[in-house]
This record gives structure tokens, C-alpha cells and sequence, in this order.
């Protein structure tokens, strides 16, 4: 058995960052090894520095580990970022500088022309732009980043529609409580409640869904040039963020037709059998009121997305429901699988 | 003082019902003076024949009825239906063959074309339906209906666009679990879920909206030539339809130019100081995360639409957020607006 | 009509604050005129420097007043405090010490021994510990206490029992979310959950409880010698704590005895029929499954307490549950009456 | 590896009986091989007869086994019965007459004196009580039953204070809306509310606990003599029950004798190492706020009982909160348990 490699987690005391280090437990290839925080958190065991806000209990192997400080030097190579967007830019940066694989979940690099934004069933391709990446940059590492996690939901249930000719989207989202981290969301505001807005996430979803769609170009990606329009909207739902999409789709394929390309969606983590890759990427269930995040978001260990109700749209041409867990193939589960593609191709080094 | 009119409901004990009996009280118009509902309960103290569900207690005045049978006989002449679809169609028919002015949420005859699917401030012509209601029924009463809870919602933030000239609409439902009756939707259903299907209710908001804002022509409404598109949900929100809305608009107009559209939008039941109409039937808030059910469906009594997040559309050309009490002015409070509207047209005899 | 006396809120951006601004809306004897709250708010307008939490819109009387710093000067005599416990010991000293009359909501002060810590109905007499507190303090005016929100709710349900003899009591509390104030408890911790732990909120429920239903002893109050162990929790509910209570009785009346005592109650506030005074304190409901909070606490404008399924208990000898709203009876509200009793003895002044 | 022993469930549609099969999935003793269910579903296939209300898929392995009906022959000789209690009494007889072993989680047999209502941790040996029901009732095979979902998590929590003499216990317990089954509590009466009342349910947390932890007298069992008093709410909580218990401990043990006894506590399924037996049946939790149903209920499978925030009483003598799965320690889980000590020791034959 190979030994495994060695991983850190910058920004490891937060919502996201606990996500990551309860992901990582078991995982054949990467040992958390490394958990870095702010300067406050540094020095302190990870079950002091951390009051842990998951299902469960702290994983024991991470109880123990010491808080670093964010700054390169004794960090592993590979580092998954679930840093704060206020302070990311300037330390994935730092850390890619210094040779670190930073495989991020924050947004700061997302839209950045040179940054793969990779969800590996729908884009490994983009990983191509980290040549161009390190001209630009003069790093010896790299940044890849993972989209933010009602993207991922809304690109991985259009990715399998691509040969019709994807056109225009509509979609409005219903998300849940943990996309907005912690303390996050207060009780008094959603107890009962829908909040129909959420800062930047509609302007998130129209711009990443068109880079992780689009077409890679030479050193660049073109971006999709389907118009996606979202509203967003918080409810009360611990983990599943559930989207409606309309759809046009140049080809009018049927509904049928539509359905066997959902049914049919496979990409290179599934080919390659990635640790974190579930066994088909999109699922689409039959029942006539599924997917429902309380009952399916956290199925195949919340790295499936979950497609139901497919139907013709009057307006545009195709309509249905998506659902994707949003802490898991919505951030730390696809920063994971990312690191999972960049070590199958060669790019963690040995 | 003029002696108030006496009203009736017919299905009193159920959910519709009592929202009836509730919103009726102290009304300055009406008076509440008779309870139809199935045998079962016939000859019942109201008190005893229907375990109360709203907040708060049941109305003494309605407590004390004795609940009679759902046949025409000693029933007042206006009847408030909030009859189960099951039965609504036969019995409807005949109070309405027997004289009685059938004001029901009922959604039996709503897509009939001889009987008026009216919200007051959108189509109060469509009363005009009621001549040939006659003619063809040879009915010595009528009905006349209401929308759908989540329909009203809708076409009423339409109406104010209908200058702009409405093309496709495309719109994601956020409903209420009070929009189901009770029981109702099951609690292990819907705690902390979102449930992405309502039986029919794609297909009544569709088919509804394009009547509703569809042209009087002659004996008979033309249909709203739009497309609608719907897509429907059940979220753990007590009170309240939330709807967003994508909209084309053919005239192309700035936000602003909507926005206004929106404030300066008044009806028949404004003009005439209805007593159950709202000051203005759609308010728009500048907020940038309302309206909320749990905050604003109740305000106003229940009667107003609150629109908000008014911004361009990439997709159609406009897109906002709309909300509006499912039980009050998706119910209740609509089918009484329709009274006062038909007392105010002098409809409803001496 | 009398001019209506002027008063002010200390710490008016908070929830509290916004519930008493919102109480007071159309009070007959009170006038909102004064709006003290920290520095940072001081010099905006109520609208700018409040963000609304409430259901429903800012009352527009409050929006256009100018946030005023909590110094005392210009303010008028009364003053309803709502002050922060880090900050109210002080800045509610220097208001008294400069001659208001403060009616506070704050727990700082509810356990001095010279301070009335009154529920209107169960002990108005302890307003005579305001001769000793001038005489100790030489303050010009006067601090004035109600309970924490859970305690009124069990206080108000044993004062009908004093007169069997109480002598040890179990409670348990399932307590709303809005007692926490804004933001207050986080959605990921509160949804579909129960946290049984609320800081401090036991040791005051034991003790303001004794204080409250002790006997007034010339110029201090003897505490009531019964134990009262409490347990308490918190729920995803909006508004409305409920409590279940265990008690020993000495007199060991019978089920219906006790019915009746609660059934009988009635106080100071009721003769004297004060504006916020429910017509009873106490009202016991017969069903089964009642009183719930969803349905129940905001009725008779949330300033009763409901009581039901009393029975034996195996281990003391009665046993019910309670329920008040919180932020009503359990703060806002009953600071309210507590000033209508001091007008109503003419502690108010002219 | 020996055959594994074929078992079958008796009401298999319902929640529980989904509970049942979901909770055998893998088990490396007992081989699901058998459901039965109503005449109405008898003859389906699992999957068309029982749409599946838990998270996740169904299991593939009964999805397709075929609905039988409740009446012995085919059956397997092992049979876990979450028949309804308008049923279980004469079908549970009528198997166990026939030669079966049914390890029961319904409440009709529960409180039969010849009986055996095991918590194996806590009274394994009233398994005793069998040789009794044999003589009386002719049964060539047997009923053994486990406890309503409340009673476990207060008896388990118990269990660890016997040495110390428990004469008084005072709980209030938070229940989750899955002990209610499907459809179970109608949303609109449990969101954001609490219902202070669930049937029968106090009776059977006082009866149950004096029987679990009752002393076996030759052929028979002398319940406890402590009183028990019960205050039972349903809360918005998915799964776990949470109680608040107040003790007195005749001992007068210090809080750390107590807490030790809850750490140190350990029965027949940890020393056998039964399958489904949790490490530690009982684990006290030391922070602050736990345990809490949604983060900790379902740790370790869902068969631990968690108990936290241990202290004085001033009423009794100590008080702590206990939560345990309702759907699996309380239910399936606990069945499965009683049915692993019943083959431990021989009784469920070759």
C-alpha cells in the first residue's frame, strides 16, 4: 500500500473548513495532516480552537492536531482552502507562491481568467489552464478552484444537456441554512420564513455556470454563450440546496431523449474511479415529488446530484428540478474530488 | 345603519371554511348566519362539529350555529364555497339553480367559460360572464370564483405589466403548507424539506393566470396569449406564497418604468372603497431581501401583494419576487372581495 | 382627553426596544416621544439606525424620530428601558438618579433588594419597596423591574396556588426563539432542534420566582420559602414559551379546586382595568392539547397566560402546562402595565 | 461463516416496519426473508406496497421481496412485530401460538405480567419471565417486547442509578414528530409550535420505567416503587427524543458519583458483544448545551442514550437532559438488540 499523501486545510476552525476535515477522515489517498487558522486560533489543539458545529462528534484524528498559522513554510504541499473571501486572495496567492497545490472552495479566484473553476465531471479539461496559469503567475504552485455550491448543482445538471445546445437557463434556487456558514443565518430570520435573496449569489451562478461550461480555448476558456438568469432564495432546510431550471435547448430534443442523457452522464472521475466520484454523477428519479434535500441531499455521501420532474416548459423548451448537497459536492466534497483529478493526472507530484 | 346581508359557507368545518368564518367577522357588509357542511356534521354545534385549527379561538357568534346540511332550502341567498372538489361541482350547481349567489374558492368551475375567474382590481369586467351564465345554464343564481391561492399571487403582480404587454412568464412557487388544508401535508414530509411538486397546481397557475388577464370579448374571455411556465413547491412556511418571476415584457420598458407600474396600480375596489380592499393591491418594498411570508403575508390584513427585488431578467427582460397570504387573499379574503364587488355592481338583490 | 404622558426607550434599536416601540403604538395613556439608544444609532433617524425585525412595517410615528444618546437631559420623565444587561446598571442609575422613572426590562436590577420586581396581578404591592429605595439610594426618581420572560409565564401560573401553599416546584421550559434576542440564536443550531441549555436562564427563574411571590416584609420582600428547580430549553418556535410545572401543594386540593382557583384569578391590573390589562390573567383551557404557542400566545394581545391539562401528579401533587409570549407579557408588555400600575397609584407624577 | 438467521417483519409498510428494514440492512445475524403487511398490500411487491418515507433509497434486498400476508406458515420462525396496536394483540398471539419468536416493538403485550419488556442493558434477565408465559399461555414460541420510545431513553438513563436508590422521578420530554409515524402530525400543527400532549404516552413512560427497572421476583416482576411523573410534548425535532429528568437519589450521591455512574455504566450487550450494542449504552456528554437530537442522536448508529448537563435539584436531588434515537433505540433498534440477547442466550433456536 502506497503511503498516503499528506494534506492541510487552510482556514480549518470554519464551517467549511470543518466540512473538509470530516470529509477527509478515511480517505485512501490524502491524510489530513495540517490545519491552519487565524492568528487567534494558532497554538491550540483543533478540539480547542474549533467548538464543532457538525452532526457528530469531532473526528478524533483532527481533536489533536495543532492550529498553525496561514503562512507557507511547514504546511503540506497540498492545501484545501475554506478561507474567509476577505483574506483569501492575498494568502492562497502566498501559498501557491511558495509550491502549494491550494485547492481552493473560496471565491476569490473563481472567475480569475487563468484559475481553473473545475467540477471534474463536467470540465477535467479546464486543469489545462494551469499552464498559462503558472506563466502568468511564476508560482511553482498552483490554484484550482471548485464552484460556489449552488453552481455546482445548477452546471452539473446542465452539463449532460450540453449536445442539445444549451441556450438560455431560468432557475431559481431554494437553499439551505448551511450555505451561509456559521453563525450564518439567524433563527428569527428564517425559522418559518423564506429570505429571497442571497449577496452575490445570483451573479455567482450566471458567471461561474458559463466558465465551467464554457469551451476551452487555446489558454483560455469561452465562456458559454447561453444567457443564465437566477433568483435565489434562503429556506429552511438544514443541507440540499434544490433548484428549478428552465431550460431551451436548440436541438428540442424530447423529453425522453432528455431523460436518457441525464440517465447516461458519466465523466473522468467516474472512468478513473476517483475515491470521492459517486457512482454516476447526475441521478435522475422517477417519483413524481423527488429530489427532496431532507431525504436525498446527503445520499452517496452528498457527492450526487439529484435530477427529478422533468418536463417540457412553455416558455423555454425543457423544464426540471435539480439538488445537490451543498457542503459536500457543493464545497468540501468538490475541492476533494478536484485534488483526486490533479493527483490522477500527475499534478500533486510524487 | 343598513341591515347587514346575510352570507353562508357551505363546507364550514374544513380549513377553507373556517378561514371564512374568521375573516368574516365584524365584517360591516355581511353576516355570518349560516354553516353548511356534510351530514356528518349537520345538526352540530359549529363548536362541536369543527375542532378549530387557526390561531387563536373560534368566534363565539360562529360557535353557536347549528352546522345544516349543503342543501338549497333555508341557506341564505350569498354562499361563501370553500366545498371540497370532490362534491363542489354538483352542489354548487345546485344552490346556484336554486337562486343562491355561489361565491366560491372552489376551483370546480373556475375554468368554465361562463363563469367569472375574477380578481377584483385585475378583471372585475369579467362579471359580464354572468349574462351568459345564465342565458346557458337557465340558473336563477351564479357563480362566480376565485382564483388558486398561488394564481392570485401571480396574476396580480402581472396586472400592473399589462401596458408593457406580457409575453412569456416563467415562475418558481415557495408555498406555504397552509395552502393544503389539514391534515394536509405531513409533517415528516415537510420539516426542514422543500417538497418539488403540489398536485395540479402547475396547471391551474398556467391555464388560470391566461384567463384571468385574458380580454372580455363578448360572451366569452380570450385567454392571454402569454406563455406561462410554472414551477411549483411546497416549503415549511406557515402563511404565505412567495413566487418569483421572470417576465418578458414586449415594450421593453426600464426598471424604473416598472417600479412605477407597480406603485401607481389601483382597481375597481380601491375606487369604490371596498370594505376588504387593501389601500393598494400590490405594494412594492425597496428592502433588498423582502418581502418574507413570516414578516409581511399578514400585513394589511392579509389583502395586499407585496413585490420586490424588481431588476432585468438576462433570460426574459424583467424578474421580481412576489408574495401574498394563501388563506387570506388566496382564499377567503378573495372570494369576499368578490362579494363586496358583486354587492357593489348591485348583484346580489335588494 | 387628558394629554397623553410623553415616554422614551432606552436601548430602542435592540428587539426589546422595537417591541416596546411597537407595544406602545395607540396607547391611551403613553406616548412614544424619546428614542435613546448607543452612540453608533444616536443622531439617525429611528428608521435608519433600526433595521425592523418585527412582522409587519416600522410603525411610522417611531421611523421619523431622531435616535437620541441614552444620557439623561432631554428625555421625558418616563423611560422604558431596554437597555443591554452589560450597560443598563449604569446608564439606568443615571437616569433614575436624575429623576425618570425607569421601567426596565433588564435583569441588572430585578434582584436588588430595593427593587420592585413586579408582575402587576401576582405582587403590585412590592411597589412599596420604592420608599426604601429612595431612602437608600437618594435617588429623584425610581427603577421599576419585570421578570425574565420565562419566569412571568411560571409566576403568573402559581400566584392562583398561593393559597393552597406552594412548596416545591419542577418546571421546564421549551422557550421561542425571539427571547434570545437579534441575531440571537443561529438557524444551524435551532433547526428541527432542541438546545437544552440557556445561559443563566435557570438560576434566574428560581430565584425571581421567589422573590416575585414572597411576601412584602416592611421594607424588603421574604423571599417564597418553596424550592423551584427549573430545566430550561430552547425550540424552534417564534413567539411563546411554554412550561410544564410540577408542584406541591400543601393544602393538596383536588384537581378541580385548583381549576377553579385558576379559573378565579384575577388582580390589580383587572380592577383598576388598565389599558394593557387582560380581561383575565390566567385562562384555562379545556383541550387536550392545549395551549400551544403557535396558537395561542399572541391572543388577547399576548399579555395572558394560558394554563391547561392540569391533573395529579405521582410525585408533587398538580401538575400543567403554561404559556406566555415572551416578548410581550415576558418584556415589552409587561413593562407596559408595570408603568400603567405606577400611574394608576400616581407614582407617575402629573 | 455460518448461515444467517432468516427474520421476518410483521407490519412491514408501515414507519416502523420501514425502520425494521432499513435497520437489518447488513446485519450479520438476522437475513430479512420475510414481510408481511394488510390484505391490501399482501401480494405487492415491497416497493409498489410501502413508498418509502425514510431518507435514502430503499433497501435493494426488500424492494423486491413480495408483501405477504400476517398470518403464520411461511414465515420465518424469527419475526420482529411493528404491527399497530389495533392489531398486534391477536396476530402477535396467534404467531407465537404457531411457534414464533416475535420480538415486538408494538405496546399491546408490553404490560402483560408474563411478558418480558426488555432494555437489555437494564433487565436482560426478565427474559426470565418467559419460562412464565409459557406455562400460562401454551405458546410454543414467544413474545418478548421492548419499550415505548420515550421510556427507553428515561430508563436507560436510569438504569446507571439504581445503586444509588431512585425513589422520585419528574421528566418532561421534547419528542420528535417521527414517534408519531406516517402520516403521523399534521405540519400545520407542529410548525414553529409545540403540542403539550401525545396520548397515552405519560401513562406508559410512568408504567413502562416501573416495570424495566423492577426487581424479578420468581416468576414474575415487582415494578419499582419510585413514583414517575411524566409531562410529554411533541416538538419540531426529526428524530430524538430529549428528556429533562429530575431524580432524587436516596444515596445522596455528589454530582461526580453520579456522572461517574452514568460513564461507567455497562450490560449484557457490551459484555457479549452483541452486534447492534453500542460501546457504551450510556455517554455523558460535558459541554455545556448537550446533547442536542438534530447533532447527536444518530452518533453511534443511534443506539446510545446521551445524557449531559448533570446537577443538583432543589426539588429532588439531581437533574440532567437524556436524548436517545426515538425511531431506533426506541424502536427498531431496540427490537433488533432484544433479539441479539435472545439468540446470546440460545433462545431463538439452531
Amino acid at each position: 500500500m502506497k503511503p498516503r499523501i499528506e494534506a492541510g486545510v487552510l482556514g480549518a476552525t470554519g464551517m467549511v473548513g470543518q466540512q473538509f476535515v470530516e470529509f477527509l477522515q478515511g480517505h485512501p489517498w490524502f491524510e489530513l495532516a495540517w490545519l491552519g487558522a487565524s492568528d487567534r486560533s494558532a497554538g491550540k489543539k483543533y478540539a480547542e480552537a474549533a467548538p464543532w458545529r457538525l452532526a457528530g462528534a469531532m473526528p478524533d484524528s483532527a481533536a489533536g492536531l495543532t492550529v498553525e498559522e496561514c503562512k507557507p513554510g511547514a504546511a503540506p504541499r497540498l492545501l484545501f482552502s475554506a478561507m474567509d473571501a476577505a483574506v483569501a486572495t492575498e494568502i492562497e496567492r502566498a501559498f501557491a507562491a511558495a509550491g502549494h497545490i491550494v485547492v481552493s472552495n473560496s471565491r476569490n479566484h473563481r472567475m480569475e481568467p487563468d484559475v481553473p473553476l473545475v467540477v471534474p465531471e463536467v470540465n477535467a479539461e479546464h486543469l489545462q489552464l494551469l499552464t498559462e496559469q503558472r506563466r502568468r503567475r511564476g508560482w511553482r504552485g498552483r490554484i484550482v478552484t471548485n464552484p460556489n455550491c449552488s453552481t455546482v448543482v445548477l452546471a452539473m445538471s446542465l452539463a449532460p444537456l450540453r449536445p442539445f445546445g444549451i441556450r438560455r437557463v431560468v432557475a431559481t434556487t431554494l437553499q439551505a441554512i448551511s450555505g451561509a456558514g456559521y453563525p450564518g443565518v439567524a433563527s428569527l430570520d428564517i425559522t418559518a420564513n423564506v429570505i429571497p435573496f442571497i449577496a452575490g449569489e445570483e451573479e455567482k451562478m450566471q458567471q461561474e455556470t458559463q466558465k465551467i461550461l464554457g469551451a476551452l480555448a487555446g489558454n483560455r476558456v469561452e465562456p458559454l454563450a447561453a444567457c443564465v438568469s437566477a433568483h435565489c432564495n434562503r429556506v429552511p432546510v438544514l443541507n440540499g440546496h434544490t433548484v428549478t431550471v428552465s431550460v431551451e435547448l436548440e436541438g428540442r430534443p424530447g423529453v425522453e431523449e432528455v431523460r436518457a442523457a441525464f440517465e447516461g452522464f458519466s465523466g473522468v472521475p467516474q472512468q478513473r474511479r476517483l475515491p470521492s466520484a459517486p457512482a454516476r454523477p447526475v441521478v435522475y428519479m422517477a417519483e413524481a415529488d423527488r429530489p427532496q434535500p431532507q431525504r436525498d441531499a446527503a445520499r452517496d455521501r452528498g457527492m450526487t446530484v439529484f435530477v427529478g420532474r422533468l418536463r417540457e416548459c412553455a416558455v423555454l423548451t425543457h423544464k426540471y428540478v435539480a439538488l445537490g448537497h451543498n457542503t459536500i459536492r457543493g464545497a468540501a466534497g468538490a475541492a476533494v474530488l478536484n485534488a483526486e483529478l490533479l493527483h490522477s493526472e500527475g499534478l500533486l507530484g510524487s
